[in-house]
């Protein structure tokens, strides 16, 4: 059974708002809506978004990642009642220096934030606070794959190499942990090798993550498991793998990816399979029961 | 109540075998234990042991880290029955390219290797494989503090800077993370600024984790908490701080160092909070307890 269910049907038939951050998810999910018939208002975040994005809209808009208030008035101004979230947006900015200076609030979110201080700043309580933020103004947040399911991973192993009987223990030990990164909302990926782990992903994010375990595992051979929360908001900052992830992995030594099938997006889906195969990497899809038994150990 | 209490008297009376790794803990033990009246003698794991510690010992042998049937012949040549291990081992040369090559393990290592062959590679499981070698051949380990108790931190804010009321947070929210870590035997560290994780320790060990931080925060200003496991066995892997994590945190940029009471080794406590001092930097020693009475928001 998928905890995640989406909607039957989207939400928002005629226009949605798009609130995109970096990668090229924002752009399936453009291309799938115009496809849909449904008119995509974009709000790109500044210093995230690609701004070729906006051939892929219908309207388009940029704010600065520190324009809460920017970004509600350019959908308020559109009559956007449903938006989405999607793409990427690098928390690491805000512990910069000065990140006041550096973001230039407007004074709707220097208001949201002080009216949060004492709260953490976990991914789910920040994102839910800014979800709150755009409800005062009648603007509700749907998930952007109601438009968009194929981009979620079925199960099956995609490359032509499988995980070894020792990768395959890897996979089961590494969900584990990845699972209870996730229950604590630390990060996505964690990176085992022979059971032991090798690198957790916190606030680098997963490539980079996947960069140090080539750093520490001299000798690769390296597994990534990547899944979603074990209450996973499909609304945003569901995980996502693709090119890219593939391209680390490559330069680092991994030899296996291991993801949350009906919970991670997999982006590109036929390039990032081409390059796995070509590198000998192994990206394989399971939900939950089936990660735990592919210990052998335990079966 | 401490879960972690030793003995009331060491095991040892007259003569202690001391498995030695890196840092200043081989050093500390060698020294008490023989101004108890203890003979010491030290089998150093070779690329870890400081040579130094040669002058501080009754008698002293090298091997390497694959030669477990040596470091027990050692002992077992000195009539040894007990031992204790100190000082730090690098789990990472596990995962350098041809680590059989590289460590050139002698038989009596291959075939416990093999024999351990299916099961996890946590730092226990390891740690305790290698024990119950030993005791076969009749050499039991103690904890190396049972002769230097006065290592373990005691309860109190060491320097003159206390953490402030959001780095008291901080303490807090990184306490569960940290702990969490230690039931999973993934690190003992994590590193966390306005109640959001930073980095989190696994194999890389605590001084690059603070150096991660370092890069991934460049405001400064984090707090770095140190816990023991849950269930901390004495005898091996009891966290550790001392001037090197002081040098490493001001490197980096981090405020506070919050370490677990009765369970975390100050290794050359006078300069170590000196150093901290002059940096600005708070170290605070703390039981679960009072850690949890940190966070404002629980007060």
């Amino acid at each position: 059974m998928l905890e995640t269910k989406l909607a039957d049907k989207p939400r928002f038939s005629d226009r949605v708002g798009l609130l995109a951050g970096a990668g090229r998810f924002p752009f399936h999910f453009a291309d799938a809506a115009r496809e849909q018939g449904i008119e995509v208002v974009c709000v790109g975040v500044r210093d995230h978004v690609d701004p070729a994005l906006r051939d892929h809209v219908d309207r388009y808009y940029e704010v600065g990642l520190g324009k809460l208030g920017g970004a509600i008035r350019c959908f308020k101004g559109e009559a956007i009642t449903w938006a989405v979230m999607a793409g990427k947006i690098h928390k690491v900015m805000m512990f910069s220096p000065m990140p006041l200076l550096r973001m230039l609030p407007d004074w709707r979110t220097i208001r949201w934030w002080l009216a949060r201080k004492g709260s953490d700043n976990k991914d789910d309580t920040l994102l839910l606070s800014i979800i709150r933020e755009f409800q005062k103004d009648g603007i509700e947040f749907a998930s952007a794959l109601e438009v968009c399911p194929e981009l979620l991973a079925d199960v099956g192993t995609f490359t032509r190499r499988q995980p070894t009987e020792s990768q395959a223990r890897d996979i089961a030990f590494g969900w584990t942990l990845a699972r209870e990164m996730g229950r604590l909302d630390v990060g996505q990926s964690v990176v085992v090798k022979n059971a032991a782990a090798i690198a957790i992903e916190a606030i680098e994010g997963t490539d980079r993550a996947i960069a140090r375990a080539g750093q520490l595992c001299r000798a690769g051979g390296f597994t990534v498991v990547k899944v979603a929360k074990p209450l996973q908001d499909m609304r945003f900052d569901v995980p996502t793998v693709g090119v890219q992830t593939i391209v680390g992995m490559a330069k680092a030594g991994g030899s296996v990816l291991a993801i949350e099938a009906h919970r991670t997006i997999l982006i590109d889906r036929e390039e990032t399979i081409q390059l796995a195969n070509r590198h000998g990497i192994a990206i394989v899809s399971l939900t939950g029961e089936e990660a735990a038994k592919t210990d052998p150990m335990v079966a």
